[in-house]
């Protein structure tokens, strides 16, 4: 049997529903050391009074759209197409915002 | 000393040159298991008969512009915006083009 050794090609932006109902997270890929995500946001944002607290590092890129992100230290980060950041394991955040009139595409990586 | 929990935000389409003379290849994120690079392309191809022969898997997002994979069992993949694939450690690959009329950027990532 064949061993795969490169996971098809796909798109960031394909299978991306009309209409967003909730957050869709989508599993990418996952390795021992890492696992990528697309997120998929349409004017949501993280219940208030909620963090993420995370015992992972997490890479995150936005792709397209626009979103805030709240610290726990006060700290509010916009960000546009092509901003990323690195968020430290324990890092209180959460979203404070997602653009209302259109997807926010979001590439996420966690890894120790 | 105040421990650094966040790297500061950047955006992927910055700092990039005018006329790009040569492949410019940026360290974003650099830890134990992982690290994500942004690489920007224009025009550039590996040399013929060039394969790159990686110990490291690697996740690519083609982010902006274009540009062709080849593999060396003759494949041949066309990235555009939003394209990602991963590739398996020790797999054989060279860019056989990229867009000239542009930067092409690409968000790279290499872990175990």
């Amino acid at each position: 049997m064949a061993r795969l050794l490169v996971v098809p090609l796909n798109n960031l932006f394909a299978s991306i529903p009309d209409a967003v109902a909730g957050e869709l997270s989508t599993s990418l890929v996952t390795r021992s050391g890492v696992r990528f995500e697309r997120i998929v946001s349409q004017g949501q944002a993280s219940p208030e009074g909620f963090w993420y607290d995370q015992a992972e590092r997490e890479f995150v890129l936005l792709v397209q759209g626009r979103a805030e992100l709240e610290f726990a230290d006060a700290r509010v980060v916009t960000l546009g197409p092509g901003d990323w950041l690195e968020i430290g394991a324990h890092v209180r955040h959460r979203v404070r915002s997602t653009a209302p009139d259109g997807p926010t595409i979001w590439l996420v990586a966690f890894y120790d």
